[in-house]
Protein backbone atom coordinates (compact mmCIF):
# COMPACT_ATOMS: atom_id res chain seq x y z
CA UNK A 1 0.00 0.00 0.00
CA UNK A 2 3.11 2.34 0.75
CA UNK A 3 4.75 1.83 -2.47
CA UNK A 4 1.74 2.06 -4.06
CA UNK A 5 1.10 5.56 -2.46
CA UNK A 6 4.57 6.51 -3.82
CA UNK A 7 3.82 5.70 -7.19
CA UNK A 8 0.37 7.76 -6.80
CA UNK A 9 2.72 10.75 -5.42
CA UNK A 10 5.33 10.06 -8.27
CA UNK A 11 2.46 10.69 -10.73
CA UNK A 12 0.78 13.70 -9.27
CA UNK A 13 3.94 15.57 -9.04
CA UNK A 14 4.77 14.30 -12.50
CA UNK A 15 1.27 16.20 -13.70
CA UNK A 16 2.18 19.08 -11.37
CA UNK A 17 4.89 19.47 -13.71
CA UNK A 18 3.07 18.64 -16.71
CA UNK A 19 0.68 21.76 -16.13
CA UNK A 20 3.44 23.92 -14.91
CA UNK A 21 5.16 23.73 -18.38
CA UNK A 22 1.95 24.52 -20.38
CA UNK A 23 1.56 27.62 -17.77
CA UNK A 24 5.04 28.09 -18.64
CA UNK A 25 4.59 27.93 -22.16
CA UNK A 26 1.38 30.54 -22.57
CA UNK A 27 2.57 32.76 -20.07
CA UNK A 28 5.86 33.26 -22.18
CA UNK A 29 3.46 33.37 -25.73
CA UNK A 30 1.30 35.55 -23.67
CA UNK A 31 3.93 37.73 -22.50
CA UNK A 32 5.34 38.42 -25.87
CA UNK A 33 1.86 38.63 -28.03
CA UNK A 34 1.50 41.74 -25.43
CA UNK A 35 4.82 43.47 -25.58
CA UNK A 36 5.08 43.05 -29.76
CA UNK A 37 0.93 42.94 -30.63
CA UNK A 38 1.31 39.61 -32.04
CA UNK A 39 -2.77 39.14 -32.44
CA UNK A 40 -2.32 35.37 -33.81
CA UNK A 41 0.24 34.21 -31.22
CA UNK A 42 -2.54 35.65 -28.37
CA UNK A 43 -4.91 33.57 -29.77
CA UNK A 44 -3.20 30.32 -29.62
CA UNK A 45 -2.59 31.44 -25.86
CA UNK A 46 -6.35 31.82 -25.67
CA UNK A 47 -7.72 28.86 -27.81
CA UNK A 48 -5.18 26.57 -25.77
CA UNK A 49 -5.95 27.80 -22.44
CA UNK A 50 -8.61 24.69 -21.85
CA UNK A 51 -5.96 22.44 -22.39
CA UNK A 52 -4.64 23.83 -19.05
CA UNK A 53 -7.81 23.37 -17.50
CA UNK A 54 -8.66 19.79 -18.52
CA UNK A 55 -5.02 18.53 -16.92
CA UNK A 56 -5.87 20.53 -13.79
CA UNK A 57 -9.18 18.61 -13.75
CA UNK A 58 -7.76 15.07 -14.18
CA UNK A 59 -5.03 15.95 -11.80
CA UNK A 60 -8.08 16.59 -9.07
CA UNK A 61 -9.99 13.38 -10.13
CA UNK A 62 -6.83 11.53 -9.68
CA UNK A 63 -6.45 13.28 -6.66
CA UNK A 64 -9.74 11.87 -5.29
CA UNK A 65 -9.27 9.11 -6.23
CA UNK A 66 -5.97 8.61 -3.82
CA UNK A 67 -7.64 9.67 -1.25
CA UNK A 68 -10.69 7.26 -1.63
CA UNK A 69 -8.40 4.19 -2.86
CA UNK A 70 -5.55 4.80 -0.63
CA UNK A 71 -6.89 6.84 2.69
CA UNK A 72 -3.65 8.50 3.67
CA UNK A 73 -3.77 9.76 6.54
CA UNK A 74 -1.18 12.31 8.51
CA UNK A 75 1.12 13.94 6.61
CA UNK A 76 0.68 11.62 3.58
CA UNK A 77 -2.85 13.10 3.51
CA UNK A 78 -1.71 16.93 3.79
CA UNK A 79 0.27 15.94 0.78
CA UNK A 80 -2.48 15.31 -1.35
CA UNK A 81 -4.63 17.78 -0.25
CA UNK A 82 -1.89 20.68 -1.16
CA UNK A 83 -1.64 19.10 -4.27
CA UNK A 84 -5.35 19.95 -5.03
CA UNK A 85 -4.74 23.43 -3.98
CA UNK A 86 -1.60 23.61 -6.57
CA UNK A 87 -3.58 22.29 -9.18
CA UNK A 88 -6.23 24.95 -8.55
CA UNK A 89 -3.44 27.83 -8.54
CA UNK A 90 -1.73 26.57 -11.99
CA UNK A 91 -4.67 26.79 -13.48
CA UNK A 92 -5.53 30.46 -12.37
CA UNK A 93 -1.88 30.70 -13.51
CA UNK A 94 -3.45 29.96 -16.70
CA UNK A 95 -6.05 32.07 -16.87
CA UNK A 96 -3.96 34.70 -16.39
CA UNK A 97 -1.69 34.16 -19.34
CA UNK A 98 -4.94 34.40 -21.22
CA UNK A 99 -6.17 37.29 -19.60
CA UNK A 100 -3.12 39.20 -20.77
CA UNK A 101 -3.48 37.36 -24.49
CA UNK A 102 -7.06 39.24 -23.94
CA UNK A 103 -5.60 42.45 -23.85
CA UNK A 104 -3.13 42.51 -26.80
CA UNK A 105 -6.62 40.71 -28.84
CA UNK A 106 -8.66 44.17 -27.33
CA UNK A 107 -6.33 46.60 -28.53
CA UNK A 108 -5.15 45.38 -32.16
CA UNK A 109 -4.12 47.04 -34.22
CA UNK A 110 -3.45 49.24 -31.35
CA UNK A 111 -0.45 48.11 -29.17
CA UNK A 112 -1.71 46.74 -26.07
CA UNK A 113 1.18 48.32 -24.24
CA UNK A 114 1.22 51.85 -23.24
CA UNK A 115 4.18 54.31 -24.34
CA UNK A 116 6.45 54.92 -21.57
CA UNK A 117 5.79 51.61 -20.04
CA UNK A 118 7.36 49.35 -22.58
CA UNK A 119 10.58 48.59 -20.88
CA UNK A 120 8.32 48.38 -17.18
CA UNK A 121 6.33 45.48 -19.08
CA UNK A 122 9.03 44.01 -20.82
CA UNK A 123 11.05 43.47 -17.20
CA UNK A 124 7.46 42.12 -15.85
CA UNK A 125 6.64 39.63 -18.46
CA UNK A 126 10.49 38.18 -18.26
CA UNK A 127 9.77 37.93 -14.36
CA UNK A 128 6.73 36.40 -14.79
CA UNK A 129 8.13 34.05 -17.62
CA UNK A 130 11.44 33.37 -14.95
CA UNK A 131 8.98 32.82 -12.11
CA UNK A 132 6.41 29.78 -14.23
CA UNK A 133 10.01 27.98 -15.24
CA UNK A 134 11.54 28.46 -12.17
CA UNK A 135 8.10 26.86 -10.68
CA UNK A 136 8.67 24.06 -13.06
CA UNK A 137 11.81 23.54 -12.08
CA UNK A 138 10.83 23.12 -8.03
CA UNK A 139 8.15 21.06 -8.73
CA UNK A 140 10.54 18.97 -10.75
CA UNK A 141 13.21 18.93 -8.13
CA UNK A 142 12.17 20.07 -4.81
CA UNK A 143 15.27 22.07 -4.32
CA UNK A 144 13.79 24.63 -1.83
CA UNK A 145 16.55 27.47 -2.70
CA UNK A 146 14.46 28.12 -5.87
CA UNK A 147 11.33 28.63 -3.51
CA UNK A 148 13.40 31.74 -2.32
CA UNK A 149 14.23 32.55 -6.24
CA UNK A 150 10.58 32.86 -6.89
CA UNK A 151 10.01 34.48 -4.11
CA UNK A 152 12.72 37.17 -4.92
CA UNK A 153 11.05 37.57 -8.58
CA UNK A 154 7.81 38.03 -7.00
CA UNK A 155 9.21 41.05 -4.63
CA UNK A 156 10.83 42.54 -7.94
CA UNK A 157 7.07 42.07 -9.73
CA UNK A 158 5.48 44.16 -6.66
CA UNK A 159 7.67 46.42 -7.01
CA UNK A 160 7.09 47.07 -10.93
CA UNK A 161 4.06 46.77 -9.83
CA UNK A 162 4.23 50.01 -7.91
CA UNK A 163 5.90 51.28 -10.47
CA UNK A 164 3.31 51.25 -13.19
CA UNK A 165 0.96 53.07 -10.62
CA UNK A 166 3.46 56.05 -10.03
CA UNK A 167 4.15 56.31 -13.54
CA UNK A 168 0.41 56.24 -14.87
CA UNK A 169 -0.46 58.74 -11.99
CA UNK A 170 2.36 61.30 -12.39
CA UNK A 171 2.33 64.76 -14.25
CA UNK A 172 4.52 63.45 -16.85
CA UNK A 173 1.61 60.71 -17.78
CA UNK A 174 0.86 61.49 -21.56
CA UNK A 175 -1.54 58.38 -21.97
CA UNK A 176 -5.52 58.04 -22.91
CA UNK A 177 -7.58 56.34 -20.90
CA UNK A 178 -7.11 53.23 -23.37
CA UNK A 179 -3.89 53.30 -22.16
CA UNK A 180 -4.62 54.07 -18.08
CA UNK A 181 -6.91 51.09 -18.38
CA UNK A 182 -4.28 48.65 -20.38
CA UNK A 183 -1.63 49.63 -17.67
CA UNK A 184 -3.42 49.07 -14.86
CA UNK A 185 -5.02 45.32 -15.75
CA UNK A 186 -1.59 44.22 -17.44
CA UNK A 187 0.32 45.22 -14.25
CA UNK A 188 -2.61 43.50 -12.18
CA UNK A 189 -2.63 40.10 -14.25
CA UNK A 190 1.55 40.33 -13.93
CA UNK A 191 1.82 40.59 -10.09
CA UNK A 192 -1.14 38.43 -9.66
CA UNK A 193 0.52 35.70 -11.75
CA UNK A 194 3.69 36.01 -9.10
CA UNK A 195 1.45 35.77 -6.14
CA UNK A 196 -0.27 32.43 -7.33
CA UNK A 197 3.61 31.08 -7.78
CA UNK A 198 4.40 32.21 -4.60
CA UNK A 199 1.33 30.78 -2.93
CA UNK A 200 2.42 27.32 -4.64
CA UNK A 201 6.09 27.26 -3.77
CA UNK A 202 4.78 27.73 0.02
CA UNK A 203 3.13 24.13 -0.54
CA UNK A 204 6.13 22.54 -2.55
CA UNK A 205 8.21 23.94 1.05
CA UNK A 206 6.11 22.36 3.17
CA UNK A 207 5.92 18.78 0.78
CA UNK A 208 9.57 19.22 1.97
CA UNK A 209 9.47 20.16 5.45
CA UNK A 210 6.40 18.82 6.75
CA UNK A 211 5.47 22.29 7.86
CA UNK A 212 1.77 23.46 6.78
CA UNK A 213 2.12 27.24 5.99
CA UNK A 214 0.22 29.68 6.33
CA UNK A 215 1.88 32.98 6.88
CA UNK A 216 3.85 34.70 4.66
CA UNK A 217 6.61 35.33 6.51
CA UNK A 218 7.25 32.00 8.44
CA UNK A 219 8.32 30.24 4.75
CA UNK A 220 11.20 32.67 4.70
CA UNK A 221 11.78 31.64 8.16
CA UNK A 222 11.86 27.89 6.72
CA UNK A 223 13.45 28.45 3.44
CA UNK A 224 16.08 30.60 5.55
CA UNK A 225 16.40 27.88 7.57
CA UNK A 226 16.89 25.04 5.01
CA UNK A 227 19.50 27.26 3.41
CA UNK A 228 21.35 27.86 6.08
CA UNK A 229 21.84 24.10 6.65
CA UNK A 230 22.90 23.44 2.96
CA UNK B 1 -19.55 6.06 11.48
CA UNK B 2 -22.05 7.22 9.60
CA UNK B 3 -23.36 9.45 12.14
CA UNK B 4 -20.29 11.00 13.19
CA UNK B 5 -19.58 11.43 9.34
CA UNK B 6 -23.10 13.31 9.15
CA UNK B 7 -22.50 15.12 12.47
CA UNK B 8 -18.92 16.19 10.94
CA UNK B 9 -20.71 17.53 7.59
CA UNK B 10 -23.43 19.49 9.63
CA UNK B 11 -19.81 21.35 11.30
CA UNK B 12 -18.57 22.10 7.98
CA UNK B 13 -21.92 23.38 6.86
CA UNK B 14 -22.15 25.49 9.87
CA UNK B 15 -18.65 26.69 9.36
CA UNK B 16 -19.44 27.82 5.76
CA UNK B 17 -21.97 29.92 6.79
CA UNK B 18 -20.26 31.33 9.46
CA UNK B 19 -17.61 32.72 7.07
CA UNK B 20 -20.06 33.47 3.69
CA UNK B 21 -21.87 35.91 6.89
CA UNK B 22 -18.40 37.70 7.15
CA UNK B 23 -17.85 37.95 3.79
CA UNK B 24 -21.36 39.27 3.57
CA UNK B 25 -20.16 41.79 6.67
CA UNK B 26 -17.30 42.68 5.26
CA UNK B 27 -18.49 43.21 1.72
CA UNK B 28 -21.56 45.31 2.92
CA UNK B 29 -19.20 47.95 5.09
CA UNK B 30 -16.68 47.58 1.97
CA UNK B 31 -18.87 49.23 -0.39
CA UNK B 32 -20.18 51.38 2.00
CA UNK B 33 -17.22 52.82 2.73
CA UNK B 34 -15.70 52.80 -0.94
CA UNK B 35 -18.98 55.16 -1.96
CA UNK B 36 -19.20 57.80 1.10
CA UNK B 37 -15.11 57.61 1.62
CA UNK B 38 -15.44 56.73 4.91
CA UNK B 39 -11.94 55.69 5.95
CA UNK B 40 -12.44 54.63 9.31
CA UNK B 41 -14.93 51.63 8.05
CA UNK B 42 -12.64 50.97 5.19
CA UNK B 43 -9.88 50.65 8.13
CA UNK B 44 -12.41 47.43 9.58
CA UNK B 45 -12.72 45.62 6.88
CA UNK B 46 -8.76 45.83 6.30
CA UNK B 47 -8.34 45.34 10.36
CA UNK B 48 -11.27 42.09 10.80
CA UNK B 49 -9.72 40.44 7.11
CA UNK B 50 -7.42 38.46 9.42
CA UNK B 51 -10.84 37.09 10.61
CA UNK B 52 -11.53 34.88 7.70
CA UNK B 53 -8.77 33.99 6.88
CA UNK B 54 -8.03 32.50 10.42
CA UNK B 55 -12.24 30.66 10.34
CA UNK B 56 -11.20 29.32 6.56
CA UNK B 57 -8.39 27.51 8.01
CA UNK B 58 -9.41 26.42 10.82
CA UNK B 59 -12.30 24.98 8.32
CA UNK B 60 -9.02 23.45 6.30
CA UNK B 61 -8.08 21.82 9.46
CA UNK B 62 -11.19 20.46 10.10
CA UNK B 63 -11.73 19.27 6.89
CA UNK B 64 -8.17 17.42 6.86
CA UNK B 65 -9.09 15.91 10.08
CA UNK B 66 -12.70 14.25 8.66
CA UNK B 67 -10.60 13.18 6.32
CA UNK B 68 -8.19 11.22 7.88
CA UNK B 69 -10.59 10.21 10.39
CA UNK B 70 -13.71 9.08 8.90
CA UNK B 71 -11.57 8.33 5.25
CA UNK B 72 -14.82 9.27 3.56
CA UNK B 73 -15.59 7.74 0.10
CA UNK B 74 -17.18 8.35 -3.31
CA UNK B 75 -20.01 10.75 -2.72
CA UNK B 76 -18.70 11.62 0.91
CA UNK B 77 -15.27 12.08 -0.15
CA UNK B 78 -16.48 14.90 -3.13
CA UNK B 79 -18.28 16.33 -0.38
CA UNK B 80 -15.48 17.50 1.55
CA UNK B 81 -13.16 18.26 -0.84
CA UNK B 82 -15.80 20.61 -2.31
CA UNK B 83 -15.94 21.92 1.13
CA UNK B 84 -12.60 22.86 1.28
CA UNK B 85 -12.49 24.79 -2.28
CA UNK B 86 -15.45 26.75 -1.22
CA UNK B 87 -13.47 27.89 1.95
CA UNK B 88 -10.72 29.01 -0.69
CA UNK B 89 -13.33 30.67 -2.50
CA UNK B 90 -14.80 32.56 0.29
CA UNK B 91 -11.22 33.50 1.89
CA UNK B 92 -10.57 34.87 -1.65
CA UNK B 93 -13.70 36.75 -1.65
CA UNK B 94 -13.17 38.51 1.96
CA UNK B 95 -9.89 39.83 0.42
CA UNK B 96 -11.65 41.35 -2.34
CA UNK B 97 -13.94 43.42 -0.02
CA UNK B 98 -10.14 44.16 1.59
CA UNK B 99 -8.83 45.41 -1.54
CA UNK B 100 -11.91 47.72 -2.58
CA UNK B 101 -11.46 49.09 1.27
CA UNK B 102 -7.82 49.80 0.26
CA UNK B 103 -8.81 51.88 -2.60
CA UNK B 104 -11.25 54.10 -0.19
CA UNK B 105 -7.73 54.59 1.97
CA UNK B 106 -5.80 55.34 -0.45
CA UNK B 107 -7.63 57.74 -2.43
CA UNK B 108 -8.73 59.25 1.11
CA UNK B 109 -9.54 62.28 1.74
CA UNK B 110 -10.98 61.86 -2.37
CA UNK B 111 -13.76 60.05 -3.15
CA UNK B 112 -12.36 56.77 -4.57
CA UNK B 113 -15.37 56.52 -6.94
CA UNK B 114 -14.69 58.70 -10.37
CA UNK B 115 -17.35 60.79 -11.34
CA UNK B 116 -20.27 59.87 -13.61
CA UNK B 117 -19.61 56.48 -12.29
CA UNK B 118 -21.25 56.92 -8.47
CA UNK B 119 -24.62 55.11 -10.03
CA UNK B 120 -22.87 52.32 -11.65
CA UNK B 121 -20.52 51.40 -8.44
CA UNK B 122 -23.08 51.91 -6.35
CA UNK B 123 -25.26 49.47 -8.29
CA UNK B 124 -22.37 46.77 -8.46
CA UNK B 125 -21.73 47.26 -4.36
CA UNK B 126 -25.52 46.58 -3.84
CA UNK B 127 -25.19 43.59 -5.98
CA UNK B 128 -21.88 41.85 -4.30
CA UNK B 129 -23.63 42.02 -1.04
CA UNK B 130 -26.79 41.30 -2.50
CA UNK B 131 -24.75 38.09 -4.07
CA UNK B 132 -22.52 37.47 -0.83
CA UNK B 133 -26.40 37.43 1.05
CA UNK B 134 -27.66 35.03 -1.04
CA UNK B 135 -24.59 32.92 -0.86
CA UNK B 136 -24.95 32.66 3.13
CA UNK B 137 -28.33 31.54 1.83
CA UNK B 138 -27.59 28.94 -0.05
CA UNK B 139 -25.05 27.25 1.93
CA UNK B 140 -27.61 27.28 4.98
CA UNK B 141 -30.67 26.36 3.06
CA UNK B 142 -29.49 24.38 -0.14
CA UNK B 143 -32.56 25.86 -1.79
CA UNK B 144 -31.21 26.08 -5.50
CA UNK B 145 -33.00 28.47 -6.37
CA UNK B 146 -30.71 30.21 -4.79
CA UNK B 147 -27.83 29.82 -7.40
CA UNK B 148 -29.95 30.74 -10.03
CA UNK B 149 -30.46 33.73 -8.39
CA UNK B 150 -26.33 34.65 -7.87
CA UNK B 151 -25.90 33.86 -11.56
CA UNK B 152 -28.49 36.27 -12.64
CA UNK B 153 -26.34 38.98 -10.15
CA UNK B 154 -23.00 37.78 -11.90
CA UNK B 155 -24.64 38.28 -15.05
CA UNK B 156 -25.77 42.00 -13.98
CA UNK B 157 -21.96 42.38 -12.20
CA UNK B 158 -20.69 41.09 -15.56
CA UNK B 159 -22.67 43.77 -17.37
CA UNK B 160 -21.81 46.68 -15.14
CA UNK B 161 -18.11 45.77 -15.61
CA UNK B 162 -18.59 45.96 -19.35
CA UNK B 163 -20.48 49.26 -18.89
CA UNK B 164 -17.71 50.75 -16.81
CA UNK B 165 -15.10 50.33 -19.71
CA UNK B 166 -17.31 51.72 -22.00
CA UNK B 167 -17.99 54.67 -20.17
CA UNK B 168 -13.87 55.09 -19.47
CA UNK B 169 -13.01 54.71 -23.25
CA UNK B 170 -15.87 56.87 -24.39
CA UNK B 171 -14.73 60.52 -25.51
CA UNK B 172 -17.35 61.58 -22.98
CA UNK B 173 -14.53 60.47 -20.08
CA UNK B 174 -13.15 63.29 -18.59
CA UNK B 175 -11.51 61.27 -15.56
CA UNK B 176 -7.58 62.17 -14.79
CA UNK B 177 -5.43 58.90 -14.74
CA UNK B 178 -6.19 58.15 -11.50
CA UNK B 179 -10.22 58.25 -11.79
CA UNK B 180 -9.67 55.71 -14.67
CA UNK B 181 -7.08 53.64 -12.44
CA UNK B 182 -9.38 53.44 -9.90
CA UNK B 183 -12.67 52.54 -12.11
CA UNK B 184 -10.77 49.76 -13.58
CA UNK B 185 -9.49 48.12 -10.45
CA UNK B 186 -12.82 48.92 -8.19
CA UNK B 187 -14.79 47.47 -11.48
CA UNK B 188 -12.77 44.58 -11.67
CA UNK B 189 -12.70 43.77 -7.90
CA UNK B 190 -16.38 43.93 -8.04
CA UNK B 191 -16.99 41.51 -10.94
CA UNK B 192 -14.58 38.96 -9.51
CA UNK B 193 -16.07 38.67 -6.22
CA UNK B 194 -19.52 37.82 -8.45
CA UNK B 195 -17.70 35.18 -10.52
CA UNK B 196 -15.85 33.60 -6.84
CA UNK B 197 -20.07 33.41 -5.40
CA UNK B 198 -20.76 31.85 -8.23
CA UNK B 199 -18.10 29.30 -8.10
CA UNK B 200 -19.10 28.41 -4.53
CA UNK B 201 -22.70 28.35 -5.55
CA UNK B 202 -21.88 25.74 -8.41
CA UNK B 203 -20.18 23.27 -5.85
CA UNK B 204 -23.52 23.44 -3.70
CA UNK B 205 -25.56 22.71 -6.11
CA UNK B 206 -22.71 19.60 -6.65
CA UNK B 207 -23.51 18.99 -3.19
CA UNK B 208 -27.56 18.82 -3.64
CA UNK B 209 -27.33 16.82 -7.11
CA UNK B 210 -24.38 14.48 -7.19
CA UNK B 211 -23.07 15.92 -10.12
CA UNK B 212 -19.18 17.28 -10.00
CA UNK B 213 -19.56 20.29 -12.52
CA UNK B 214 -16.51 22.17 -13.97
CA UNK B 215 -18.39 23.79 -17.27
CA UNK B 216 -20.14 26.79 -16.47
CA UNK B 217 -22.86 25.96 -18.96
CA UNK B 218 -24.15 22.25 -17.18
CA UNK B 219 -24.74 24.03 -13.86
CA UNK B 220 -27.60 25.80 -15.92
CA UNK B 221 -28.71 23.17 -17.11
CA UNK B 222 -29.15 21.21 -13.80
CA UNK B 223 -30.05 24.16 -12.22
CA UNK B 224 -33.08 24.48 -14.51
CA UNK B 225 -33.46 21.14 -14.47
CA UNK B 226 -34.11 21.19 -10.56
CA UNK B 227 -36.13 24.20 -11.14
CA UNK B 228 -38.51 22.69 -13.68
CA UNK B 229 -39.25 19.71 -11.15
CA UNK B 230 -40.16 21.74 -7.89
Amino acid sequence: MRELFHQSLEDVQGRLVEIAELVSAAIDKATRAFSTSDVALAEEVIDDDHIIDEKAVELDELTIEILARQQPVARDLRIVVAALRMSASLERMGDIAEHIAQLTRMRFPERAIPKGLKGTFKRMGELDVEVAQRLTDLLRTENLRIAEDIRNDDDLLDELHTSVFEKVLSDSWRGEAAATVDATLASRYHERFGDHAVSVAKKVVYLATGEWETDTDTIQVIIEGVRSQD
